[in-house]
């Protein structure tokens, strides 16, 4: 069985051996440059251990997965031009570093090459993972469609936001498992708890990222805590203290989400103290756990042989022992 | 066998039953707005015609014509951004009528649905017709990233040009023709011999397109002509122009190609003078006449009784006899 660590190595490696297209450099080194400038490779490592988990191998999954990691990429090329962001992993984005027509292109063209590596899965399971990458894909974009929506909303209902959470962020994950474990050879009902333990995983991480941007420790978590706050955010913080408030409390934080001359230190400040009346940390963590038990149980449902779980085990501890 | 015409309003029909999804409605409202506003369906139509001439049949080839034209309609959403054009077969372009950042999105989304209606096609050929679908959706991204570049350079080169519309243009008419021969059963020399006659045709009509907006007859072409002359576009006519003039025609031209104040009417005119004395329409003419009669060979050289060839000599005649 690889580690987290190994499988994570393979995939780095891996892409940097690709041999992608020179020309038009205008096209392709926007590609080469938004796949150095680093990233965890942690979907396509997952890709590789749900596979190892049912295979013993991950031969057949490299492809797959190097598709998913370039998928991801693109994912942000685009997302970045949409927010306007300047910077990704500490580095220019594409959009800046070259132009908006490029940045549209090459990640129009990254698209294109991940369902070309995807096309690289054994011939047994070909229709079935491109069709829960599709299917996956299509996803992803409805809930970057969700997210663009909710900053021109006033109010986004804790339904309304866990499902673009689910979208944007967790069925990717959901996926990479999947698509591993078909890959690996694993029956249908496996690849599906294994799909809804990534899913359950990833929605309990994106909360914890909540969670962390505005209680957690700047010097581990490595954010400016509170931005979301000043951004006037739409997180589960902000949704939790909005329905848990009393009159008053509805009131300051209604006069804080649409101030217009402030104090960031003090917006933040003030806001944090009305969480704390309110007890949204504890309601988000409670909510954490939660997801996070059921992805558990959709581990422990899986027909495989304690052993084989225990890298993904150690994942899912790992990600929810980040740092607060 | 199939007529055009059928194979047309066969695929017209089966774009209108398609149930898009309605959620989010500012993601799938462009896709079936861009899918709405017409265009002509040539390119799954020869999908049809295509699969049609080998198996006597078109139903495996449905799904994927349907790839071939919502990933044709991608690329038209993408470079209309990228162009900053407002319209699209006389109606709004989906970045104008909604805005950057969902016509970005929702061209996202209808390439990942493209792979996703390609994923319907058999078995026994599904992964060679994705290969082809995928190397020439970057060749057809490679092409846009020429054409812009070539706004930035002073001189292109014709062999540069040709290039240029070959992968912007041509490759996706030939792939279109390709993935149907391959999904009606055809031996892969006659494939290949009918994407060249695809490629070779989709350059001889580029190259027409080109004559067209300088000599065509407004009145029958349907655009303003000598569009291209007040632009400074570089086209094959003004590539000719250049490469065969003597040192004053040279200067008269690039004299209208660097001024800044002039009568468009009066630019048209004098350039259309130049071209005329340089010989540019029938030296692009007789270059339009090589390809297409390359086409043509590659077509006879089909092994196919030639009833079963009739439709689409006809079609590629018709294109050549675009009024002028």
């Amino acid at each position: 069985m690889y580690t987290l660590a190994e499988a994570q190595s393979l995939i780095e490696k891996h892409l940097q051996n690709i041999k992608f297209p020179d020309e038009p450099a205008e096209l392709y080194d926007p590609v080469k440059y938004i796949l150095s400038i680093g990233g965890k490779r942690i979907r396509p490592a997952l890709v590789l251990l749900a596979c190892d988990m049912f295979s013993g191998s991950v031969a057949s999954a490299l492809h797959p997965a190097t598709a998913i990691e370039i998928f991801h990429n693109f994912t942000l090329l685009h997302d970045d031009i949409m927010d306007k962001s300047e910077l990704r992993r500490g580095n220019a984005t594409v959009h800046i570093k070259w132009n908006e027509n490029i940045a549209i292109l090459s990640g129009d063209v990254m698209s294109i090459m991940a369902n070309r590596f995807l096309n690289e899965a054994p011939g047994a399971v070909l229709r079935k993972v491109n069709d829960v990458f599709t299917r996956t894909a299509m996803e992803v974009c409805e809930g970057q469609q969700m997210d663009m929506n909710f900053e021109k909303e006033l109010t986004v209902s804790e339904a309304e936001y866990l499902k673009m959470i689910e979208l944007k962020t967790a069925v990717l994950i959901a996926a990479s498992l999947k698509i591993g474990a078909m890959l690996g050879g694993a029956a249908e009902k496996d690849a599906e708890d294994l799909y809804n333990f990534g899913r359950d995983l990833g929605i309990a991480f994106q909360l914890q990222d909540d969670l962390l941007d505005t209680y957690g420790d700047p010097a581990i978590f490595g954010k400016k805590p509170g931005m979301d706050i000043v951004d006037n955010k739409k997180t589960m913080l902000m949704i939790t203290a909005l329905k848990e408030s009393d009159k008053e409390q509805e009131g300051t934080l209604k006069k804080w989400l649409t101030a217009t001359h402030f104090d960031p230190a003090e917006k933040v400040a003030r806001v944090i103290e009305l969480f704390d009346s309110i007890g949204v940390k504890e309601k988000v963590e409670k909510l954490i756990t939660q997801y996070y038990n059921t992805a558990i149980e959709s581990l422990h449902a899986l027909h495989v042989p304690d052993d084989r779980k225990a890298e993904i085990f150690s994942f899912a501890a790992s990600l929810m022992e980040r740092e607060q």
